[in-house]
This record gives C-alpha cells, structure tokens and sequence, in this order.
C-alpha cells in the first residue's frame, strides 16, 4: 500500500480567466475559464499520513500555521470524508520552484499537488481529485489535467456537481506553444485575489456584462482556435481577455490596479512587436500581479527575444540558454528590472516522482 | 461693432466622461457627459476677422498649419454659414496658462474659447455657440457654459440637433467645491483620445454595455447628488466614471493605458485616505492622460494636502499659498515627481476680457 507519495504539479495560467465566485463556499466560479500549464514552474509536494497527531504543512521549508487557513481543513476534511478515514492526519510538505505570492498561480499549484498527492495516495477519480484541488484554491483545479483545460462553471449555484474540468481537445497544437515569463523585481501584490474579486462583484457595472456574453463568446472564439490551430486567432483573445480582467479590476470600487510601467512597457513591447511584423506571433496575459506570461510559438521565440533584448536594458543572463546568444545593439534602452525569466514549454500535468 | 474679442474659456474635466462618438462628422457622442471647469486653468483667446489672407491660427506663439486640421475649418465654415458672410477670414490668437495635450483638455479649453469668441463677435445664441465649440472638439462645448454642464447624446445619430448643453441646476453647491489638480513631470500623452475612443468602440466588448446602462445609471445618480447637495455620493460617482474610462481604454485592443505608477500611487492614497477618515472627502478623476484631478469641498482642502505632504516627497512651492504652510513630519516619503498643483475654484464660465 502507498503510504508517503511526491508529486510535482505544475502552474497554470488562465487564458479565459477566473474573477469571481457565485458561491464562496463551494468556490464555484461565475465563469468558465481556460488555462495552460507551465511545466517548468511547479510545485514538488510530498504528503504523508498519520494516525495521531495533527494535520500539518509546510512550505518552501517554513510550517504554516493552519489556525487561520480554513482552505487546507476544507481540503483535508473533504479527503477523509470521501475514503471514509475520518482519523487520519495529513502531512504535507511542499516547495516551489518560483516566487510565491507574486501573481504566479502559487497557490493554484500549491493546491493542485496537495490534491493530486491525496488522489494518489487514496485512488481517487480525477473528478474527486479535481474537486479537492478546487475547495483548496479555486483555479488549482485546472493544474489536474492536461492541455488546454476547461474548468466550467455549471449552471447551478447551490451544489458544484457541474463546475469540473475537462480537456478542449487540441491534437499536438499546444505542443509548438511555449511560454515567456517575466518575473519582475519586487512584483509581490497587494490586493489577494481572493478579496479582490469579490469586490469586483459586489461593485463594478462591468462585470455582470462580462459573465454573461463577454466570456462564453470567447470561450467559443477560444476553441475554434484551437480546433484550426491558429495561433494568431487563440492569441487575440488571450490579449483580450487578460485585457477584460484588468478592465474589469479597474472598474471595481475602490479599484484594483495590478498592472505597473513595467507592464505597460512590455505590453507596449508586445502590441508593437506584434504590429511591426503584421502577425500576432506575441500573446500577453497578467493575472492578479504585475507579471507578464507571454505564449508564443517555439519558432518565433528567438526573434522576439532578440526585439526584447534590443528594446530593454536587463540582465543577459536570465535568458533561456537553449535559445543561444542574442546579438546586443547599441541603441538607447528602456531600463526593466527582472528578477526571472522563465522560457518553459506548456500544456503537462501532474507527474508523480516517488511512492513508498 | 464690435471687430476684435478677448475672452478666457476654463478647461472642464468630466465627471461624467465622454468617450466614443456615434457620429464621427458631426461629433455626436454615444453617450451622455457631465463636467465642472478648472477655472483658473484656461486658454485667452483673441479673435478677429480680416476680408482678405486667409484663416490664421497661433498658440502659445506658435503659428498653426491648419492644412491637416479639419476641424479649425469646420468651425470657421460653420461660423461663415451662421453669420452668412462667406468671405470673411478669422484669426485667432491663443495662449494656455497651462501645459497642452497632456490630457488635460487644452483643446477643449482652446475651441470653447474660439466659438465663444465667434458667438460675442457675430452675437450668436448659447445653442449656436455650444454647437460651433462641439464641432471643433466634442468636449469644447462644455466649457461654454456655468455650473455642472450636461451635454446630451440625444437619441439621433444622423442629425446633431440634439446633442446639446444644459445646466444640471445646483443652488450654491457647486461654490464649495475646489480643485487639486496635480500635474506630473512629463506627462504628455501618447494615445490621442480621437483615435483612443474609436479603437474602444470598435474592440471594447464592454463599451456598450456601458453605454446602454451604466452612464444613464451614474448621470441619474449624480443629478440627485447635486440635487441633494451630497458630495460623497457625487464623488462616488466621479471615482466610478473614472475607474469605468480606464476600464474601457484597457479592454480595447490593443489596450489604451493612460495611468501610470505616479497615477495608480494617488489613486491608493486618495482610497486610503477617504477610508481612513471614513468618509468621501475626495474624488479623483483622470482623463485622458495620467494627471489626476481631485474634487474636494474647500473645508477638507488642508488636510487632505498636509496628508498628501505626509505621503509623498514633492516641491512643497508648488502648494497653493492660500492654503498656508504645511507641517513637515519627518517620515519616509514616496517621491512623486510632479510638475504643477493646480488649486482652483470649479464650475466657472466664460468671460470676456475685452472688446474693441
């Protein structure tokens, strides 16, 4: 029997994007959302059971006080109650391999690796498993799948029966996709998402529009892409999209401001590069930070590094070694202070890395 | 008779905002707008006409090549039809006591002076006046009027007949509001707002939504604020109609981004600081461009500037002198680079500086 499991899960990033709970407590989103996964940015998590003592976490080596936290007594309780082992203890143990707490679907991948390892280590289905992921952290149910996955907000508001994930089917599209991330300086947020959607609800005149006609027409515009396997069609409305939720920030009273000049430089950067070769080749997307992610087609990430590099003034050395050497020009450059740029391909799942 | 008029037009920032026109030709916009003027911060405008030459425009000293500036001939032309002397030439001479086109409506300012001006010389009624100013820039007619001036989309789209100016009455209310207006070190825009707004309407999947519901929701909220003489929820509505501006410039593709980090910096301490005394003592609004205005009654106007001072590192000479002398607390202060604080009296007209 399997008694102490790792897995390593990684982030997502929503291109149809999650604002917004029509049940807080059963976290069931308002939307529908779509996401991608960045492989290279995950959390390796290890849990463990126990038969006295208390549930207990860690993370990146400091133990969280669990006082305060209801999310990780939702998830675990939901686990005993589901295999039907009310007295165990459960004892995680997780790092990741990024910044948390930066607008990078941390705890999105926090939770998905709790959920993933529980499944596990009690055969549970993927639905189940989809399940405790999004009692833990809403969007971390999407980091469970893999490929273009769709969470669905179901219809119903009172029970989450509906609000699981599936796969759009893309046959080897995603795989010529890659990801860009730059992670600024000092980029932690201060507004969580958690409170900063429910304001949007509560206040902006915005959003009710966006729910009902904005984001189905785009989950659709969203899946023909994918479907023809067109690029620049699926990049219009993640820049759209990811345009929407930052609107829909702003709308909010008081507002919620993610994006800095630094995210305006890039996406300035973007739209332009994107307009000076007449294709969309660059597709930017922030979540709830000020980070910008950047999916673009593995044979177009040299050039557009290469106009990032003659556009900004950074550090060389965070540049993905296997794309090579950029040429460096001399021409006057706009200062960007990156702590990290992540080149990762998209679209894996879960692994498990050991069983005992 | 009267051949040669000096007037002074101030410049009106709306708290209702336009953005978006129905009519490209004639300047209808697609939606209903509200503004109070900055009245210390206007344009001097001489106008005169000669029978021979051709048209002329200075500002600020410098000569205009009207060739590519349609709307300096719409304005003439319409004038010429009005007064039915096809053959006269018009000259005008301006000057700005502030900076232009960094957002903070120098043209309006500038087309409001000229069709006031035009009117006093061919005694044209207020309607003709509002309209010559609306046909140079869409937001000039709102400084031909006092007082928070309403100007109308009216429901037809081929004909601009109604699409006029009236004054949202409000006994004495208005004299108790001031301005703050804090300019930024260059803060001169990069997104003109002609083209701006057109891209919105085009791309904005929420623009309509505003259109249709929410400006006639806010414009009915702000006449019963004025009606009831109630500041906060009138800079409710002022802070929700520029959050809901910016919102939409975002959700255009690609984006409009007018705030910055100077921007968003006074936005959270302006949030802050209503939140800290419990109650809407100030209402910010950004228009164009990421200078930002501030709608305060004259007795909160101290302490909120000695918080200001408190928050953030500036040229103390750039305070209003009539406020008197802030302390200095020795705190760590976050630098705002700014080029001018305006503090001026609102809701002011036209004058006439002199005739000849």
């Amino acid at each position: 029997m399997v008694s102490k499991v790792t897995v390593r899960v990684p982030i997502n990033i929503a291109l149809i994007k999650y604002w917004g709970k029509k049940n807080e407590k059963l976290i069931i989103p308002c939307n529908d959302s779509v996401s991608l996964a960045i492989d290279d940015l995950y959390a390796e998590t290890t849990v463990y059971f126990t038969t006295d003592g208390q549930d207990s976490v860690s993370i990146n080596g400091k133990s969280t006080d669990l006082t305060a936290k209801p999310r990780f007594h939702n998830v675990f309780n939901e686990y005993r109650r589901t295999v039907n082992q009310p007295n165990i203890k459960i004892h995680v143990e997780s790092r990741t391999n990024f910044t948390v707490a930066a607008g990078l679907a941390s705890s999105a991948a926090g939770f998905a690796a709790i959920a993933f390892a529980l499944g596990q280590l009690g055969n549970l289905s993927q639905d189940q498993t989809v399940r405790l992921a999004r009692l833990g952290s809403g969007s971390a149910c999407r980091s469970v799948l893999k490929g273009f996955v769709h969470w669905h907000a179901g219809t119903k508001v009172d029970t989450d029966e509906e609000s699981t994930c599936d796969v759009i089917p893309s046959p080897e599209f995603w795989k010529t996709v890659r990801a860009v991330v730059f992670e600024q300086k000092n980029s932690e947020k201060d507004v969580p998402s958690t409170d900063g959607m429910q304001k949007t609800i509560e206040t902006s005149s915005l959003f009710g529009h966006r729910v009902d006609k904005v984001v189905p027409q785009h989950v659709e515009d969203l899946k023909k892409a994918v479907a023809a396997s067109d690029f620049e069609a699926l990049g219009r409305v993640i820049i759209q999209e990811s345009n929407q939720l930052h609107a829909v920030c702003l709308d909010t009273f008081p507002p919620i401001l993610y994006l800095n000049d630094r995210s305006r430089a890039l996406i300035n950067f973007i739209c332009g590069y994107n307009n000076k070769i007449g294709r969309l080749a660059a597709a930017y997307t922030f979540d709830a930070g000020p980070n910008c992610c950047v999916f673009i087609q593995e044979k177009d990430v040299k050039p557009f590094l290469q106009a990032f590099a003659d556009k900004f003034e950074f550090d060389h050395a965070l540049l993905p070694q296997s794309i090579g050497k950029l040429t460096t020009s001399n021409t006057e450059k706009q200062d960007l202070p990156l702590k990290n740029i992540f080149y990762s391909q998209v679209g894996g799942g879960p692994i498990v890395v050991s069983k005992q």
